[in-house]
């Protein structure tokens, strides 16, 4: 057995201890004499699985107790969905997206098979999406039924390093990567989503925290994108993702254990500093992105040469160094450096960029 | 380590070999140094995964060309709103059901919220659903837009031992409860779909067939409710759940090893022999199902003094014997026996039973 550093932008690298302990109980869960795949969700053990994953969810991120937290299938594609499909009352209300990239072009085409009144409140596309617009800048957006953000780009490296004020309007967020990667206000958003591939477990399941006050609005939706329907029977409605949410919580307790969201935050702000401080100083190496809005979760970054690319991700796999090509629409190399990427990941990445610099620039 | 013979109608057990394997690859797939759960579902390895897991549910079912494999995410409960939802072009057309259960409830449930004509062709409600009526009793159909069945009832223990005469109206069959129990013929449907965890893995994925013809039928769905949307990108257009499906190819490979469908079926027809002659000789028990109707998977049987079922129960679980509560709308006991229960489990069972008859009869 030989692990490697992987900086996919998910599904993602997952603390070792986590699947350490899977691997140790997947015959037997705690004397149950079965895995947890082959359980009822309706067990006593289950149910405390699944208990224990929201009460760690609400601790970890403090979330305030007029919210309810559901694990739902689908991923932020399903939510892209929901979110409208919940909080409009009728196709004709404003629903505002700021408009960071990839994902919020695809949610706001989803809202659109819902609303006749998407309204983008900023942009960064003239610029390929490398910086976070500031809220100054932004059209106003105070009539909407809900203000949508993308709190992190994947695959444009980019961040939002702080909350939109959205004042009445219900703030929606999609934390899918970066969830429990800093402290979050959560009494600041109406919705906060997450799929789990990339900080919070395996994919298939996806985190929702909505505030109570915007269940219901619609009635007669599919009992499956209906968020009241799954509050009510606390995401039991149907058979939930039963493993997946097991191993999410795993993951929960390894965050707990690092110190919580602010242990990790710390972690985080020194692993992305390394590697960026590494890109700046080096001249092979450039960042797309504006030093303000950089992402410390996804990091993508462009060799002088892109012919090197290739030298690049074959010589970095031999240093056990994998998934590190970017996504098309900005080329180059991007590095994931979610919460379970631990720092040495990121030395090792560091050491291999210099020596290669060196090599070949 | 010691494991139980569990008889949970789902989630449910799997074969040993499949969670063994599992265990041996949690922290190293095949060399790639890292876990299924934490591969890109771009990746090489991971395609790898889901070409093969498709390729055996072809080969074992012997899906037609003309039919695409899906693998979503949601449940029967997410197929209950996206078969009338992409079959039907109009809220004004017919759909049909056959009323057999809890799960055909619902499933008119969530049509009912797609379509104003939702008809109920038969129903075996009068009788607490003990049997699934005979197509010579049926309202005809023919003006439908598809038919629906639910070929396995897990609550009520009925199945389907013949495929019912649809015409030209596509037959719909929800086989989430015994898929790969038998042999199929894939081309009488229109749709086949099975939430996966009761004969193919983990919750969290589930499993599509879907005839070529009745793709794109609507237009402007929502992407993950929209199954040609979902044909045309491998199921791939969002992080598909990636560890439940490879779970669930080593389960397609575990059934082809045992003989495929039919070495399944030898098996499934010997242990419901077992269990049914079992209950039918002994006075103490008795199964409220009509036999022609009763289902090889899910057996329903009824002591002959209710105030036993506990002492049933907890002599069961010291026997390793567990999960054998029945469902309130049926009461008493309910032994399921999916493809991957072995027939030891039942001969156990039904040891068991013989005891506890002799000493509390």
């Amino acid at each position: 057995m030989s692990r490697v550093y992987n900086f996919s932008a998910g599904p993602a690298v997952l603390p070792l201890s986590v699947l350490e302990q899977a691997q140790a109980e997947m015959l037997d869960y705690q004397g149950t004499g079965m895995s947890v795949m082959e359980m009822s969700h309706r067990s006593a053990a289950y149910m405390a699985i699944i208990a224990e994953a929201e009460a760690l969810v609400r601790e970890l991120m403090g979330v305030p107790t007029n919210y309810k937290v559901l694990f739902q299938q689908g991923g932020a594609t399903g939510q892209f969905t929901m979110v409208p499909m919940n909080l409009l009352t009728d196709r004709s209300q404003k629903a505002a997206y700021v408009h960071t990239g990839s994902w919020s072009k695809k949610a706001m085409s989803e809202a659109k098979k819902q609303c006749d009144n998407v309204v983008m409140v900023a942009s960064s596309e003239a610029s390929n999406f490398n910086y976070i617009p500031d809220q100054g800048d932004w059209q106003p957006f105070a009539d909407a039924a809900y203000l949508h953000v993308t709190n992190n780009n994947t695959i444009f490296g980019t961040e939002y390093h702080w909350t939109p004020e959205s004042g009445d309007v219900p703030l929606v967020g999609d934390m899918s990567s970066n969830i429990l990667s800093r402290p979050v206000d959560v009494s600041k958003y109406g919705i906060i989503y997450a799929g789990a591939q990339k900080n919070l477990g395996p994919s298939g399941v996806t985190l929702v925290i909505v505030r109570e006050d915007l269940l219901g609005r619609r009635s007669n939706l599919p009992v499956m994108l209906d968020y009241k329907v799954q509050a009510e029977s606390e995401s039991m409605h149907n058979t939930p993702p039963t493993y997946a949410i097991y191993i999410l919580g795993l993951v929960l307790k390894w965050v707990k254990a690092q110190g919580g969201v602010a242990g990790m935050e710390a972690q985080n702000i020194a692993k992305a500093a390394l590697l960026y401080k590494a890109i700046d100083e080096m001249a092979f190496y450039s960042c797309p992105t504006q030093v303000e809005s950089r992402s410390r979760m996804n990091v993508p970054f462009i060799l002088s040469d892109d012919r090197l690319n290739e030298s690049f991700l074959s010589e970095a796999k031999k240093a056990d160094l994998v998934t590190l090509k970017g996504h098309r629409s900005v080329g180059g190399m991007r590095a994931s450096l979610y919460n379970a990427m631990p720092l040495a990941g990121v030395e090792a990445l560091v050491a291999f960029m210099g020596d290669f610099a060196k090599r070949h620039g």
